[in-house]
Order: structure tokens, then C-alpha cells, then sequence
């Protein structure tokens, strides 16, 4: 929870991450996303709430999918985008973080989408923001949190209502800022079961996971569940997942067509992207009947819109 | 020849190579391309057929002009176009390149214009592709046919028709896709007769390029040619080239204003860029009345909105 | 002086130095900058002066403000802007630099906003321009004239006229283009006191500061100004600055409070940016009342727009 990203109004004023936010925000948030969706498959010219409006991708970290996906979510709205490419960046001159954002916030930015790999730096940001507003596009392995907002999408799309879901996600946990913000997400929209499953030393403790079930038994984790993430794993993970092959991971824990069998009939299969083939996933279920992975990045689009648009133009 | 690139009414679905594309649809994209070079000179508000259609760049070659003609076009004619840098992308984590390109696409982009190393890149994605048009902005030495087509306008621009045409093309033929596309052209557009030019190890087999005069001898082959069109020496083929320096090449295959009296009188001279003044041309040649290779980049641009409109806005 | 930087008119065709322009154009353009201003910040549809125009920044050292600042201008003004990235790009490929701005232009690129570490550099390009006009964004450290504007526009609206001024610049004056742009301004507005001041090795000639006062004493040197403008201090610049360390540099040369008062009632602080906060100027300094540190960067959008405005559509 941070209370920095509301206002005193409670109106939302960051997004920082989705512990807190509730399932009534959470849920407006998606039928916003549902109607913009809707708004720009239709043929004839499109709305432009964000005409005139500024927003930075501020990337501490490379990323393909969602720098591109904040990118498209916020011009095709009409807002201005500036990718600041930090590598080239004054931040590497000794000038501070704070003093960056001030500058870019001089400049008339309205918004700046944030990722880093250090846990907290969006909200040390949004601590110092005069006016933009900070969107965090992932940090550390702390909340990815518009990620969480996607996959609620696609899993509402598919199932409705979350009261009767059993959600299973599996692979590296510990380091994982989807896992997080998906379990904040799924508590907060009611998911009846949480199975959180890895290798033991991947998984987080009882205790951040409260109201998880935490298993390292991959088969009986998929017994009956209607959602299942599938997450990345690192190669340098590989150590720590104690195995010694990608297909000696993937023989525990990688979803093949067999395993896939043991959820329940109508189960949808979910990752976060990019994907290992072969080693956390086949490729016969990720091109299969069940995956969702490519309506789950195509939802990035008018989620990240809705967020947008809940900041700039509320 | 590749039949991927027409659907089933063979209209053009991608453009991957001008080998096959026949001397009739090579003109249309001519004449469009010059119809919108006329639009687009014109003072007053612009056509804007791409508005709210998306382009991707898709470069995992560093390219100046390539990139830069296809991004004005794209954007001139409304499109949203997203340059995707591969040194950061999601390619460097595994993931296969048919996962990004249908990441991508469930982003909803329209076009992907790419540029790779390997022969054959374009295609491959073209294979993979669901709705969206591929572009080969070259790949290998295999195609460039962009290029082949603004080279084409050139000539069309100065000389009208292509049947009394002679024209040379010097340099490394060998490695070059800008030579194989002209050459797809030519053939297509009827030139009279084609002559490839260069050292020995940086020529193709006579197979490879039916109907071509293959030679050595850069005085002979420009004896009366309309159009010659310069290649540029990349520095790691000089061994290649079997000499010993820069201007050891330019005195057999470097063209300057004596050798160019040798063409007939009204001969252009043509060059892909980026050029190496004094290794592969002359300084007063490259700036001399006959040189075309600036009204090459400014064709670029219309020969690019012509493809993309015709590919997204048939 | 640049006589290159007008046509024969005496319009302005580039923006290469402030030497030379004289304080009724420089006035003109922040006249223009302000009126932007205005209209920027006013609620409803803004004007596109530079639509269908294309603007490309040509970075050859990396830049965060500078960069960022004039893309903004000019998108919001409606041009089309090329962010050309040199790394990649044909002048590594033995390509000149002339022909690189031949290739942009044959484009139909407007104007070309160029950073350098050479001196000169922009001035070579706009003597081979043939319609394009170039903006200066810093050269080695001969000139940054748009930072000298808007330094001059960030004076003008808290002090009024110029003519009563004292105006100190403090640090490595020697290496920074920014000093002269400042110079060259202060005197054609008709600063009354110029001071220089820094460590005795970082410090220009007399000549080349004719009619501005050099001195080491920093105490001295802040007496009565009106306005203090601190410069960066590279840290490879340490050695000649003939100090041991950070804390030794604040120690003689950088900014805190207790200097602060030294200065005339109403005076102001300002700095180009990226801060070295604790080296040149201390953080009660920079985020305390007299800084005008980041209304400099505010201004930086419309006086850019004014310059483009002014060279491209007068």
C-alpha cells in the first residue's frame, strides 16, 4: 500500500502499485480500459483526451513490450511521448534522480512512466513530482502494477467474475514484480484461491503472501485451477532454482499439454512475456486453444490508456 | 521470386523482394510513387491515408537513410511510427523473433519495416505474420527492394523509358542487395542491356545473374551506358578486391570525370549511399551535373509512401 | 561573429552564435519566446506554425535537456522531429559529414539542430546547408547560443532592463560554451558589470573577455550581483582547477547561503544544468528562493520555439 499515489481527495494521483487500490478502483479502471477498447476498434476518427499532453518513458531498464505498449497507449490518445534514453542521460553526470525529473517536469511533462531496477524509485519520484504523474512500469521485484491491471483484464474477459477462480502462478516468485502485482490484484477483485508454486527457493515467504497457498508441486498446484500464469525464468536463476538444465526445469516446472490437462476445462494459460519456449512453457500450449499470452499484450494497450486517462484527464 | 508476398487475388501483401513482382506492378508503384511526390509538393494540407495505422521499424541493422526515409513517410502520411531498437529488446532474452513480431502485432501495429543480416529474415516473418504487412528493408545480400524501386524512379525521372537503356553497376556485386534488387528491376522494367562490374572475387556466377554482361573491366563496361550505378567498397572487402589500397581501387574501379566521358551523353550517375569519396567515386562526379544520388534520397521518400499505402490503403 | 548565420537581407538563416546579433534581434526573439509563452499556456488549441515542417536533431555527444527541450519545441509547434542517432549511423561508415546533411535534406529536412564537441562544426554545416537551416545546440566550448537566450529571457523577467545589471559567472569558464553565449549576450543587452570568476587555470584570456572583469576571488566577485550564474565543474577538470577535491572546489568556488548574501538584495541564481549539488552550489542554493534554475529550463521550450519559428517561418 502507498497512500503517495491518492490525493486528498483519494482521487488517484500515481500509480505506484496496486496493493491498496482496492477492487472498486480496480474494477473502474477495467471498464475504463473495456470502453477504450471498444472506442478505437471502431471505425471514424478516434478521441484524443491527451492532445497537448506530455509523457516521458523513463527506462532505467530496456524493455520491449511496455515501453512500447505506455508508448502507442499514450499517442494514440494524442499525447506527446519523449523516450529519455537513459544511457545518455545527464544521470550519468551526477545529477540526481530528483533533479532529472524536476528538469523534464520544467519542460511541461505532464506524466512519466517509470522503470527501474531498484525497488521504490517510482515512489521516490512521485515523492518529488511538483504536478506529473508517475506511472511505475515495473521496479525491482517490488509491482508491475498496469501488468496486474492487463491480466485482470484478460481474465475477466474470459471468466467474469473472480469469486469462484482458482489462480495458479508458477516460476521464480521471489523475483517476480508481476507475481506481486497480480496477487494484489487478484486479493483485491476476491479470487476465491491463490496457489503461488516454484522451486522452494524461488518462492517468497507465508508471510508476504498471506492468504497464498505456496507450493514447490507444480501438478498439484494446476489440480483445477482456471487461471494459470506462467512467469519467466532468469537464466541466472538457474542455480537457484536448483536445477541443472532448462529441460530439468522444465520437466518440474514448465506447462506441457499433459499438465495443462489437470486445470479445469475452461482454464486460460497466461505469461507475462517474453517467454522461454521449452523452459517454463511448450510451445503447444503457448500457441494453444487456452493461451491468452497475445490478448493479454494487446489488453496492455487500452489499460495503459485507461491509467492515462484516470491521471491527465480524470 | 516469392509467392508470400501476394494473397490469393495476388494483390501485394508484403514487399520482400522485386524479383517476380513483373514490370507492370513495379509502374503502378511508380506512378503512385509519383503522384504522391506531387501531392506532397503542393502547398496546402496534406493526404493523410495512414492516420491511426501503426509502423514499426524493426532495424536489427544500424542504417541513417533507411530508417530515416521510411520513419518520414510513415509519419508524413499520418502513421504512428515506433522505432524498435533490438541491442534493447526483449531478442536479447530469448525470446524467438516470431514473439516479437506477434507481440507486436497484438499491439495492433500495421507494418513492420525490417532490416536484418541474414538473407531471408523478412520472409520468415512475413510466414509468421497475421494481419500485418512485412517491408525487407534489406536483408543480407539477398533484396533491398525499396532501394530498387527509388532507383528505378530515378531513372524513369531522367530517361523515361527503359528499353533503350544501357546500364552498368560497379563495385562489390557480390555482397550487395542493392544489386540484386536493381537487377530484379531492370530485368523487369526491359533495359536493353545490364552490365555488372567489379573485382573478380566480388562478382556472381553468370548463373546467378542471367542475362547480365559479368565483366572486369570498368572502361569497357562504361563505353555507352546511360545509367552507372556506383557501389560502395566496404573497407573489410579490400582483400576481397584483391588490392592493396583505397586508391590502388579507385584507379581501377573508382569513377571520375575521364572515365564518365566514356558514357553516352546524357548518362546519370547513381550511387546507394553512404558513398566513400575517392574510393569508389570521385569527388567531382559524386557533386557533378550527371549525379542523381541526392534525387535518389529524395525519391526514397515517395517510393516508401507509395509502398506503404499500397500495402495499408490499397 | 559569423556572417555566415544571415542571408542578404540580414535575416537570420542559422542560429550559430549570439556574437554578432545585436541586442535589438536578440530582444526581438525573447520578445517572440514570451508571446509563445503565452500562448502555450493558454487553455484551447494551440497554434501549429510547423506543420508538414521537419526538424532533425543531429546529437553527436549525448544530451538530456538540450535534446529533449528542442524536440519538444518543435512537436508542439507541429513539426515532425527525426531523433538522428549518430552511433549508428553512416558517419561511421566513412560517410562525410556534409554528405550526411545532404542525404537529410534531400529528405526535404527543414532545419537541423546540431551538437558538436568541435568547435565550428554547426558554422561547416550551414556553409554546405542548401536550404536547411542549422541551430547551433553547443559546440566544443565556442558557443550554446539558445542557452544564452534563455538565460537572457530568465534575467529579463525578474529584473527588468539589463542596464543596471552586475552579472557574475562562476566556474570553469574557460572549457564552457555556455560562458560565452552569456558573454556575448550580457554584453549586447548592455549588462552593465560582467564578472568572471573561477580558478585561475579554468579562465579565459583578457582579450578574448574584453570589457568584462576576471578574477579568482569568488567573495569579491559576488559584492552587489545581481545575478550569479554557476557553472558546472567536470570532473575531469579537477587537476586544473588545482584542488584536491570536491570539498575543496566548494570550499573557494561554489555556492552556499552564507555567499549568497553577498549579492544584491534581489538577486538571482541560475545554472545550466546537470548540478553537481555539494561541488559547484549547495542544495539550499539551488532549491531556495532566488534560484531560477529550473524557470531556465521552463524557458528553454518557447525561446527554442522562437528561434525555429524565427528561422523557419519568419
Amino acid at each position: 500500500m502507498n497512500t503517495l499515489q491518492f490525493d486528498d481527495t483519494r482521487r488517484l494521483r500515481h500509480l505506484l502499485t496496486l496493493d491498496g487500490l482496492g477492487g472498486e478502483r480496480i474494477g473502474a479502471l477495467l471498464d475504463r480500459a473495456a470502453m477504450l477498447r471498444t472506442a478505437f476498434a471502431a471505425a471514424g476518427a478516434k478521441p484524443r483526451p491527451l492532445a497537448g499532453r506530455t509523457v516521458v518513458n523513463l527506462f532505467f531498464e530496456p524493455s520491449t513490450r511496455t515501453r512500447t505498449s505506455f508508448e502507442l497507449a499514450a499517442r494514440r490518445l494524442g499525447a506527446q511521448v519523449v523516450n529519455f534514453d537513459i544511457a545518455s542521460s545527464s544521470t550519468n553526470k551526477g545529477e540526481t534522480l530528483e533533479d532529472t525529473l524536476a528538469t523534464l517536469e520544467a519542460m511541461q511533462a505532464d506524466a512519466f512512466v517509470v522503470r527501474h531496477k531498484a525497488n521504490g524509485t517510482p515512489a521516490r519520484l512521485a515523492a518529488s513530482a511538483r504536478h506529473a504523474a508517475i506511472i511505475n512500469a515495473g521496479d525491482g521485484n517490488h509491482a508491475h502494477p498496469t501488468q496486474g491491471l492487463l491480466d485482470a483484464l484478460t481474465i475477466r474477459d474470459h471468466h467474469g467474475d473472480f469469486a469462484h477462480l482458482t489462480v495458479t502462478i508458477c516460476g521464480d516468485i521471489l523475483h517476480s514484480r508481476v507475481a506481486r502485482s497480480d496477487l494484489h490484484m487478484l486479493r483485491a477483485l476476491g479470487a476465491r484461491e491463490i496457489r503461488l508454486c516454484g522451486p522452494k527457493r524461488l518462492l517468497p515467504t507465508a508471510e508476504e503472501c498471506a492468504g497464498a497457498i505456496i507450493t514447490t508441486d507444480f501438478d498439484a498446484a494446476l489440480d483445477g485451477s482456471d487461471v494459470v500464469i506462467m512467469l519467466r525464468l532468469q537464466k541466472e536463476r538457474m542455480d537457484e532454482a536448483l536445477v541443472q538444465s532448462e529441460s530439468a526445469y522444465f520437466e518440474r516446472y514448465g506447462l506441457d499439454e499433459k499438465r495443462l490437462r489437470r486445470t479445469s476445462r475452461d482454464a486460460i494459460v497466461m505469461h507475462p512475456g517474453p517467454m522461454n519456449r521449452g523452459v517454463e512453457i511448450a510451445d503447444a500450449v503457448a500457441d494453444g486453444p487456452q493461451s491468452r499470452i497475445f490478448a493479454q499484450v494487446a489488453n496492455g494497450i487500452p489499460v495503459r490508456m485507461a491509467v492515462l486517462t484516470d491521471l491527465l484527464d480524470p
